[in-house]
């Protein structure tokens, strides 16, 4: 197969695990079942990412939204929070990708997967921008804060937050934001 | 069958399912699982809860902490995060119910039990306490953040927050808190 076929292969498995993984979690999820979806035979699957623990690792692998740590570090929280509320998740079934992974969240594996992720696109940054005593524990708070609005606007869907925009949100972020980490925090960012 | 060890019957069925839907979720999880793991037999889950559905809203119902909503007003946060931190999940396999019950999300039946449950627990009470413009928002917001929390603690287990005590939250508590609801909350508790 001439290497342009084998990457397109490759995109359409990992999409169609992304949407399994996401919808069923990994213990429901079958290697057979996304060779289905996919149209692709699943000994391909074992040849391209040789196992099923593999796949999910590469389906849900960190994906830092494009700019979220450039621009003014003021402005990081609302870059955040605008990713939680604007983000187009079609990928993840149209839901929170923490939600979806957290679907698999009985298999110690996946729970590690969470971990990271939490870590690789909300905590470690934060925790530069707290500085000081407990940085680490304010950073995680924050990352949570986050975390629980991205659940409770997609999944859960309380009335308030499903319909709020990040205008509605702006003066809560940089309430939030500054307190935890504090330092001056803006509410609304450029990008 | 005389009545007490109708009730008795009826416990073991809810905690068994308890378990079950918290660990597998609700598609995954059969009523003869619930049967086997119990030892009663199938036939009486459906005389004594109708069907399966029922049996989940009933194994997952609102179990507001005795107390939480007791106690001074400016406590009332604190008194949540105390249950999110303190508060022995043994009878949901160890974690956060609500992360039990979002292994069930992708079900819409459990989608609207969790937003019932987020709204009975949190909501409802800091709304009142919220008071003024976008009082719902700002409601919604803290009880992400408590939720948020739940789930980084237990199931995702991010190294700081999985440690931390009730006492090392406290000034957070009251930050944020105070910041969301626009008015002096304690970030301690006595009870």
């Amino acid at each position: 197969m001439p290497k342009r076929d084998r990457e397109a292969t490759r995109t359409r498995l990992l999409e169609a695990a992304r949407l399994r993984f996401a919808r069923e979690g990994y213990d429901a999820t079958s290697v057979r079942d996304i060779a289905k979806d996919s149209g692709v035979d699943a000994t391909l699957i074992f040849r391209y990412f040789g196992s099923k623990k593999r796949l999910f690792d590469e389906a849900t692998a960190a994906d830092l939204p494009p700019g979220l740590l450039d621009g003014p570090e003021e402005e990081l929280v609302a870059r955040m929070m605008r990713t939680v509320v604007e983000h187009d998740w079609t990928a993840y079934g149209g839901e929170h990708p923490l939600v979806a992974m957290l679907r698999s969240s009985a298999h110690e594996d996946a729970r590690q997967r969470i971990r990271e992720e939490v870590c690789a696109t909300y905590v470690n940054a934060l925790r530069d921008l707290a500085g000081g005593q407990d940085a680490e524990l304010r950073a995680e708070l924050l990352s949570a804060w986050l975390v629980g609005i991205g659940i409770l606007r997609s999944v859960v869907a309380t009335p308030a937050l499903a319909e709020a925009t990040t205008a509605d949100l702006a003066p809560h972020v940089a309430t939030v934001a500054s307190g935890l980490l504090g330092r001056p925090m803006s509410g609304t960012s450029e990008g």
